[in-house]
């Protein structure tokens, strides 16, 4: 492909071309996820998002190395600084070890993202495991003379970054607007100014999780991780950070400010952002009542849902969307997108049965170009999957003995697709998991079959079906309560 | 089950009743891969193993918190204390980050354990993930005055260790022993004494990873990490230990002088240990070129195997020989494994079917409590297996209706064959994996049935066979070249 693929860049707020610091090497950091509960929606979007993102560009030929952490530690209640580490939270609830709760939910989210189809990240830090590396960092922002400390915690003078920087260079607020709009947090008071923002929390004596640290016994402050493990794993500054929209401030822009403290440098070229879900066109929450795990998804056991929706269709709904919209989950729109995608899915069953002719009615290259350049303006799948059905009419005329293709061009709709389809959207067919049914249900035709054979006192018939079945393994048995088969073992 | 469970704890020498320090709460460690090499026989044994005693602890009703490690840094190349860092190594031999390549053998380390059903342990810690910890026990046995510094590493000094306590209480070995058979290695000469033990090593400039510490920057000594994530995660003493029989020593007796060292207390009540794998005979090893991964045993494509070797296969055949036997691989040995396993399997698919009677010429009862007796004694699996056989032949003998059961001995055969084989040996019936192939000649047999009724024009069943199959979703067409079949999308 020559042409170049164009991302939107939060920082600069326009579309700009894909050029990384070395290429063929591409660094991509992503917020991952909190394990403390189970995965709803407002994790696959994320996750789905820059799957994308990293097949593609794997796709285009880049080697990419996809950091994508675990926080399992340090996520403060309060949006920022104060209140209760959650993890240790739900720990001391359920009287269990929080590193248990989180191996138990992270385990839960690796399986999620399996079934959506997400490949693993290069690495996967966790957020406990990487506390001298937050340590390290937080005294380097203390030496450098963006930080203070207050009865043990360390907090980042804001105020003084802005003397030098922009806090709100990705997020275009104004710090004066900040310090009037933050709410009054619990342990606010040791804090110079409202906007700034931990790096360091002495432990009270609630806390479970804790280590030691020079200024007290403690846990680093939920924007440090995702900066010292980037910076640890990607090096100073790297191509490419993602994360939902949600993020981007303060948990970014914090991000920014306290690399560019530490290190001197902006740490990301590329900011890119997922928009939000909702749900029946609510905001999805805990305490909204509507949050539906992707389990619940998956075996349609809530009661918002009508029907189990499989990781397929949800993979597929969301890639409809462009990252960058908002997405509407409800069950009619779900329907739709479990339809659309078995349309497709039988095309290319279809597409694998047609024969070539001797000329061409259609100009296939035109269609895998069109595919290209969706994914290339910023990843825009919704068109891919539109271009991709404009491919299916191509397939049902072919088909339908409408049209034709020369065998060249057969090939290249048949790679196009398998490429654009399992590669790069990352979806599979999942047709298949229903034939131990199926099985079943064929058998008890053939089976009847034979019945009527012997009825109709057809032995040749009815022997031949038993002989059949033999060969493949299937043995009947006439009983008093009918015949019964079963699977030859060995 | 009024019976106690027994088990031989290496550290007395002989089988004792197990009776866990806070019942129903049973701590269990047990030392994991390290990760930076494909997973092979000598991994699954271990991981099968404490699967055992982790799935048969949870079926007696205890709660336990089973902690397996990664070590992704600090298993120094020589066995002990001196060399290279193995994952550094591979990763500048691969231009890689090192996590990134601990990374990808973790992902395919759990993808293995998965397929052998091995259940995931409650916590699964890193090692690189506890530097501090480790430090913090490295300064307790420093403060303790059982270490000694030399040029930024730490040393644990084994002789003054052994004035007070005794180093060789598991192993059995001698100090004196170990003076004189210790081999000459790298880094020896800042030793006191052969048999000291790093606790930290100054790094070298080699050395991708490092961390920073009270004594140099550089990583832990590979002994240390058990010790500090065993007590982190389950406390000073806890109640089982396991690993393979080559970590005996001296990586358990290292582990038990570091605990008493630092916390003043033997830290583990039960250490048990699994024997080792051979291969036609031999010891496995990269060195000997006979070491085959799990991958290449499930897939077959190893000059050594005759066919692939299934996960259950692989899993039913380390279980037909008790985890302190030694285990030789053949294929022959897997291939009667794989019989027997099938037998095992077909069996109780007939059980299900089996219809109550009456009276019972069996006592059932004795089954079960046979197969708990093996269990209890030390979890004796081939005396299990060997139980379950007798059970195989009670199942086909009522099944050919030589013998008769009632409705509730039916039952509880139904409830000890599902329990033991799923539950507690956690075996699956593997057999459902061919069924797409099977539907494929199924078709194959029902289409020619209809050619052939056509050729007869037997119209009737020739069309009821399409009717059929209309009805189950299948659509077949008539085509110049012959019949094609798919299923209905949606």
């Amino acid at each position: 492909m020559e042409n170049k693929l164009y991302l939107y860049n939060s920082l600069t707020r326009k579309k700009e071309v894909f050029e990384p610091a070395n290429p063929p090497h591409v660094g991509m950091y992503v917020c991952g996820p909190t394990v403390y509960g189970d995965a709803h929606l407002g994790h696959a979007r994320p996750a789905i998002t820059f799957d994308i993102v990293f097949r593609y560009l794997k796709h285009l030929g880049y080697k990419v190395r996809y950091v994508r952490n675990i926080t399992d530690v340090g996520h403060l209640e309060n949006d920022a600084d104060a209140g209760e580490d959650k993890i240790a939270k739900k720990a001391r609830l359920e009287q269990l070890e929080p590193m248990e709760v989180a191996q138990y939910y992270t385990n839960r989210y690796h399986e999620n993202m399996d079934s959506l189809n997400v490949l693993r990240p290069s690495i996967e830090p966790h957020a406990s495991g990487h506390i001298i590396e937050q340590i390290e960092m937080a005294k380097k922002i203390l030496e450098n003379g963006f930080a203070y400390e207050r009865n043990g915690s360390l907090y980042f003078d804001v105020a003084k970054y802005n003397e030098h920087h922009n806090y709100g260079v990705l997020s275009g607020r104004k710090l004066e607007d900040m310090l009037t709009t933050t709410r009054e947090l619990e342990g606010q008071e040791e804090k110079n100014n409202t906007a700034d923002f931990a790096l360091w929390k002495k432990a009270q004596p609630e806390h479970i999780m804790r280590w030691p640290s020079p200024w007290s016994d403690g846990f680093p402050g939920w924007h440090l991780e995702c900066s010292a493990m980037g910076t640890k794993y990607l090096g100073d500054s790297f191509d490419i950070h993602g994360g939902g929209m949600d993020l981007l401030f303060p948990h970014h822009e914090s991000e920014i400010a306290q690399a560019v403290a530490a290190n001197g440098k902006e740490p990301v070229k590329y900011w890119m952002h997922n928009n939000m879900i909702t749900l029946n066109g609510q905001k999805m929450g805990k305490s909204l009542g509507n949050a539906v795990s992707l389990e619940n998804f998956f075996k349609g056991d809530h009661k918002l849902l009508d029907q189990p929706y499989s990781p397929m269709t949800i993979r597929f709904f969301i890639l409809q969307a462009h990252y960058r919209s908002t997405v509407d989950f409800s069950n009619e729109a779900l329907q739709a997108a479990e339809k659309g995608m078995k349309k497709l899915f039988a095309a290319m069953s279809r597409l694998e049965k047609l024969t070539p002719s001797s000329k061409s009615d259609l100009n296939i290259r035109e269609f895998t170009d069109k595919c290209y350049e969706a994914m290339n303006d910023d990843f825009n799948t919704p068109i891919l999957i539109s271009n991709l059905f404009d491919g299916v009419r191509i397939i049902n005329s072919v088909y339908d003995k409408k049209e034709t293709l020369t065998a060249e061009n057969l090939e290249l709709l048949k790679k196009t697709f398998n490429e654009f389809v399992f590669d790069i959207l990352g979806l599979k067919d999942e047709g298949t998991s229903d034939k131990n049914q199926l099985l079943d249900e064929l058998m008890t035709t053939i089976l009847e079959i034979r019945r009527q054979a012997r009825a109709d006192k057809d032995w040749a018939t009815s022997d031949k079906i038993r002989d059949e079945l033999k060969n493949i393994g299937i043995v009947i048995k006439d009983t008093k309560e009918g015949v019964e088969w079963s699977i030859e073992e060995g």
